[in-house]
């Protein structure tokens, strides 16, 4: 009879969304009437822009036309899209030919790992997304090294205690911690990669809320990177395209295996004989994304979200608490001194009915924190704030 | 240094359709003239039909609204459409919740060796779909029976002879051999997989093309089906939605792994972990083609390439070879006996300038037969059938 896949077994039962949600419902039986409001998931609120939402519908439009019609897209992507990527996200750092379009960031996180397989060592950071982790254990990785990301370290890992992995999953913008890596710290990642053959996998789908000039957007922009990091990128949360799936990940011609295996061959074998592409429709809608105009629509909606997050921080100045994040990125991240990260969660949500997210559930570094998401709309983070004065930690 | 994933080395580089690319360049090199047909891949040629077309539309356009934008979709799928599709694909044989929307069945079976694992044993059909033993490979599975499908056994395995495994993968109607299964033959998998203690992995991408009532659609008609299978669908060749990516698969309540962990629960975890949903806009369209109209607008589609391969037979009846399939399938498959799959392929190329798929490359039992694709436009099917009344095998 057959046997579960032995890896799905080191998986947790899912935590920290259902707890969430059964936390939530339990108050809302209680408190019928209550008004929630959620800076808790990283979910997109604001439609998506005109001249973006245009290039879908013509996505949609031309496949019922006999002159407009394609079937299958090529798994790698439209070269048009693959073109754009290179020249307008990355500025021909790359080509086109190492862009592969994906349907979003944690699907291709599921695939990257399986081009690595199980008798890998990975390091993540703590806490962390955690598809890092949940992905590799699927693929029955066992050495799974956690770096702690604290204000201790100004939330950039002490890769001098490191010892040598295989993968290191790092991301800046950070999800949950908004840190944004400098470039001398990303020049210290590449360098410890070098030194140690590894292969840094760069989770960049934040890239875009970066402001500050100074900071680097891609891994790319450090010397010597094409040698040892794939980045991923994403739609999602700079074009609201949660819901409509488009991605991509970087494979540089450079990076190879051990044995001069180029990485792009495996990858594309692997993409070629598992994937079958990113919607046709979704495709044409980041090809609109990345034109002149709609570049500038990205840029307001980033912007919108940003303020959102100064609106937030705004509101948390009278609170005891260490306030970091929400500059260049999404996420505001709350030092909780001495209390438990649970905790606050239920005094946010019973005292002004806000749901955020406890850092715990990210990682064992992010007890006492908590997380408020960015992404929602104006009238309720608005309100959000407006109660956070009167909220007693 | 990080090393390949050993699993990767064991697949072979691709081979079929780059080389029959490859010879197709190197004719149009030699003759830059001439006229090419393809009957080779099967790729959906029409446009998407009016109201399914009006479905997409309208899911991207209301993502431009307030009112109407969402962003992230739930992994398993949008409820409305799992509840149609279990109503209207399967009536009501399996339940809402035991459908899960994905963007392919390709990229499906991809995950679904993952709920697997390495250890299991796993019996194809032979010729078959490469995906199904390319992405067992890839997680490490080594126990592959072949099971041989040729006119000597009606193209139906003889499971009598077939060790016990683990897992089954089944394709009705087949591709390539355009073979569809009876109630009889299902119900012999069924029984052989309850004897076994196995699990079947029904591929069901073709399914509507069957027209015979006496023939079932799906494993689910099959009494005890329940308990051992799994069934993949999808809209790409019914709807036009190649491109468009949108498939699911039915994943019972009753079957369990061996230690009675229902099959469901892993596969929910793992959906949820490293899949983010299928786009929002072809779930919409998706929605619009199991309504009345969009019912009937795929069956109409579903004629038109099945009148395609009845022309083919037709302009086949004079060659001296044993003609199969293409009547409840899309694929004609064609017994070219004593001849090798490529020179056959090399010979209607030269002869008539028609692009087909070499029996071989699907495997060892499709040697000696070439297959012949329904999906086209019709003026180059009349034209393909105008040229095969000259051909001589």
């Amino acid at each position: 009879m057959t046997k579960r896949n032995p890896h799905l077994s080191h998986l947790k039962p899912t935590y920290l969304f259902p707890e969430i949600n059964q936390r939530k419902q339990h108050y809302l039986a209680q408190h019928p009437h209550a008004k929630l409001i959620s800076l808790g998931i990283g979910d997109t609120t604001e439609p998506i822009s005109p001249h973006i939402t245009q290039g879908l519908i013509e996505g949609a439009s031309r496949l019922g036309t006999r002159a407009g019609y394609t079937g299958y897209t090529s798994e790698q992507g439209m070269p048009l899209l693959r073109e754009r990527i290179a020249e307008n996200v990355y500025h021909n750092r790359i080509t086109a030919q190492e862009v592969f379009i994906s349907d979003g960031a944690k699907c291709d996180i599921g695939r990257l790992q399986a081009l690595f397989g199980s008798q890998v060592s990975i390091a993540v950071q703590d806490p962390a997304y955690p598809v890092y982790v949940e992905g590799s254990l699927i693929h029955g990785v066992r050495h799974i090294h956690y770096m702690s990301c604290t204000p201790q370290n100004n939330f950039f890992p002490e890769l001098q205690k490191l010892p040598p992995v295989d993968l290191i999953y790092f991301c800046s913008p950070n999800n949950p911690t908004g840190a944004v890596a400098t470039r001398a710290q990303l020049t210290e990642l590449v360098r410890y990669a070098q030194k140690n053959r590894a292969i840094i996998l760069y989770d960049a789908a934040y890239a875009h809320y970066i402001q500050d000039p100074t900071l680097p957007r891609s891994i790319y922009e450090i010397d010597g990177a094409r040698e040892v990091a794939i980045e991923m990128g994403s739609f999602s949360k700079i074009a609201g395209f949660t819901g409509v799936r488009l991605g991509w990940s970087i494979i540089p011609l450079e990076l190879t295996f051990d044995d001069g295996t180029p990485v792009i061959r495996d990858w594309n074998r692997l993409t070629t004989t598992i994937f079958n592409g990113a919607s046709n429709i979704a495709q044409i809608g980041g090809l609109a994304a990345l034109d002149t105009q709609g570049l500038a629509e990205m840029q307001a909606l980033v912007q919108f979200y940003l303020e959102n997050a100064r609106l937030i921080q705004e509101g948390l100045k009278q609170m005891p608490a260490a306030i970091y994040g929400g500059i260049n990125a999404p996420y505001v991240w709350i030092h909780c001194k001495g209390q438990n990260s649970w905790d606050v969660f239920q005094n946010l949500l019973e005292q002004v009915q806000i749901i955020c997210t406890p850092g715990s559930g990210f990682g064992a570094a992010g007890e006492e924190f908590i997380r408020l998401s960015a992404f929602g709309k104006r009238e309720n983070i608005l309100e959000a704030v407006d109660r956070l004065q009167s909220f007693r930690l």
